[in-house]
């Protein structure tokens, strides 16, 4: 083993670290011959020094490598996944896939939960009683082979080497840096034996990446590095100064999702469902075009195939497929309060962080691993920047159940929302697409 | 206790931490709040990003007060003490120790042993047999009072934060911090309770400082910091280019020490050492100018007093004092081997460090805590940088017991030596003087 001193110092001293360096400082930490105390000071060597992406493809492989991959090679269709770095009222996940799996790709989408402001997949779709996020590895295969998509959690065998450099990544203040995010998103993508790969990078104030330039650096490296390890990827850059869709909150997302399949959608969350969508059917080779893929995803949400397949999905984990006919049934507060605009004039902020934090603290979120999901609070958005308001005109829905947290929610609300005279100029809901190898 | 995250993420943004949240950090990690990996990221933060005096102030505060002081209150006459950062052939502690208390200061010294390539203290001392480097409390001021000086090794409850967090820096590749030297000195010296202290920065190859430039930073943190703490110090930076004396290896220095205190020393461990013991004459008050005070120390050695006071410490600690009369009772190897020159001209080069690494293969020091010391062996100058040599002249004796370890060391004592037509010129022994508050 080479020493991890060595290692470090390189690192320090803005040396560019070699795959064999790097896969002996990876393999002796889970071998535990490389202590916690190494792997952190490294940690914020590479958040200082920076990474080349050489580096961060060894980084990434080696962590992939740390555990098992999914065995899908009896699938013969082509495996396409999608990836969003995280956001507020972000629900993609549960419309793209029974779209994408309506077109006959498969869909193995491994996730995770909500963590600071922004929400979890996991989250939302455990709000669907019965909902299993755990199958057994055989159960995966024959989901995939007979409705074509999971969504389910990571296993303790699935890139444990990020498992374990995240934790301490959080504890180190070592999370904001973009050689070690790439690693640790491809490599538990890269785990999954996809053939393509669509990641969707918000950028915004909801956002881990505030400003379009890091997001884009983001995106930079994690096309460079999806390429060298010969997978297709695609990225977008979309929007998150405001929550996606109007709903915040697991079951409100639920139910939002439900109701887009059913033809009932808001306009951003469509924009970008579908284009995350269309990117994907066109990785995955359903398309010529995006044009094409644009129309094939459409068609199957107007057909109601996308909403058969989300009660096909719901089903095989073995969640109550009634809620698809009837979004009621999904968990709902005890009490609904209006939150009124004080003021005449245009919406100018809907600020996704703090709306996030504001349904945290309503008890959608988690402030720390263990803390518990309270899946019906929430907020709905009657009104998002551009909306012109009277005074006494419900910007939001509160969906609350304990009064101690709706207090905490509402200072929040009201930093949220800013109304003005004039309209602010709007910002694009997707800022750039980046692709890499064909 | 504020979080240590925020803790580390201030220092890897650069910002300045408060003396609260240095606080909070240091005394968490001593009750286990704060992990060994959260020290590990701020340490290679602070390593990258640096600290303010203000805030190196605070960390050697927090350090010195993490254990209990010695306490000295009884002891009335000024108590000075002397610091080296370590070099090859670095003996002065052994002689200015007993000069200053000839004096009638009052030298309180708590040293270490080798680590690296340089020589140790403590390794020095317990060449003697009997030498007790560990007297407990009564015993160091009884020693105090009746001879004026303790040389010893360091407590368990002296400065602990600073021994934790040393064999981290060890291991995480962050021991070449300014601020975190600073710190690591100085919280061990001003738990002494001492009235002045003189540091001795050494700066050429075989010094932890290797440029000039990095060794006046030291210095003028060390007496930035030392004097807001409202200590005297004196920092002199000296050449360590090549080793201090002739001899290196524990017997062999101790050996010269005997030999320099009864009147017969090599020039230029004579010029730093009567400069070391002047300069702490100087801030004890017992001289008014630093010309008196060369010659006080010249005057203690001349007449015989300082190796008089070199036996009553040695007494005092338990140590065979016929070693002063007779140094041949030191231990001795079996084999003395004498090193030729091959060529016929001027010593350009005695490399400081590759003499000090022969010296560590043949045994004399440590590459790992654990190594065990053998006090024999060493090399003996008979050549140093300037001298005039004829081929086949002995440049220096080898002093050995084991034939692996002399077959390691002669490939180094080859490159150490240089032997060019032409001197080079000399570098100065004093570099600067820098002092603190009067």
């Amino acid at each position: 083993m080479i020493s991890p001193r060595e290692v470090i110092q390189k690192k320090r001293d803005r040396q560019v670290l070699t795959p064999a360096e790097i896969a002996s400082f990876i393999r002796g930490y889970m071998s535990s011959e490389v202590a916690d105390y190494h792997v952190a000071a490294w940690l914020m060597a590479v958040y200082l020094n920076g990474m080349t992406i050489g580096e961060t493809l060894a980084l990434t492989r080696e962590m992939r490598d740390s555990g098992r991959c999914l065995e899908l090679s009896s699938i013969k269709s082509k495996k396409i996944d999608k990836h969003s770095t995280g956001g507020v009222g972000d629900k993609t996940s549960m419309i793209v896939a029974p779209i994408v799996a309506a077109c006959g790709l498969t869909v193995p989408m491994i996730t995770g939960r909500a963590l600071g402001h922004t929400g979890g997949t996991l989250d939302k779709l455990e709000s669907i009683s019965g909902y299993d996020s755990r199958p057994s590895p055989e159960k995966v295969i024959r989901i995939l082979k007979t409705v074509g998509a999971v969504i389910m959690g990571q296993t303790e065998d699935l890139a444990p080497a990020d498992r374990r450099m995240y934790a301490l990544r959080d504890v180190t203040g070592t999370i904001e840096s973009i050689p070690l995010i790439t690693a640790s998103i491809l490599s538990k993508k890269l785990a999954e034996q996809i053939d393509g790969l669509v990641i969707d990078v918000k950028t915004g104030s909801g956002a881990f990446m505030p400003t379009i330039t890091m997001a884009r650096d983001l995106a930079r490296s994690l096309v460079d590095v999806c390429s060298l390890l010969k997978t297709k990827i695609t990225v977008l850059i979309t929007d998150m100064e405001q929550p996606l869709g109007r709903a915040v909150g697991n079951a409100l997302e639920m139910k939002e999702c439900i109701e887009f399949l059913k033809g009932n959608a808001p306009e951003d969350l469509e924009t970008i469902s579908i284009a995350l969508a269309a990117h994907m059917l066109r990785l995955g080779g359903r398309a010529k075009s995006l044009d094409q893929a644009l129309n094939m995803a459409h068609e199957v949400v107007s057909k109601g195939e996308a909403a058969e397949r989300l009660r096909s999905i719901i089903r095989a984990h073995g969640g109550d497929v009634r809620v698809v006919d009837n979004p009621d049934l999904l968990p709902r507060t005890h009490f609904i309060e209006k939150f009124r605009s004080s003021a005449t004039g245009f919406v100018t902020r809907c600020d996704a962080r703090l709306l996030g934090l504001a349904s945290n603290a309503l008890g959608a979120g988690r402030n720390r691993v263990d803390d518990i999901i309270h899946p019906a609070v929430g907020l709905y958005l009657e009104k998002k920047v551009g909306d012109r308001v009277e005074r006494g005109d419900v910007l939001c829905q509160i969906h609350w159940n304990d009064e101690n947290r709706l207090r905490q929610a509402i200072p929040l609300i009201e930093r949220g929302f800013e109304v003005k005279d004039r309209p602010a100029t709007r910002r694009p809901l997707i800022h750039a697409v980046m692709e890499g190898l064909r």
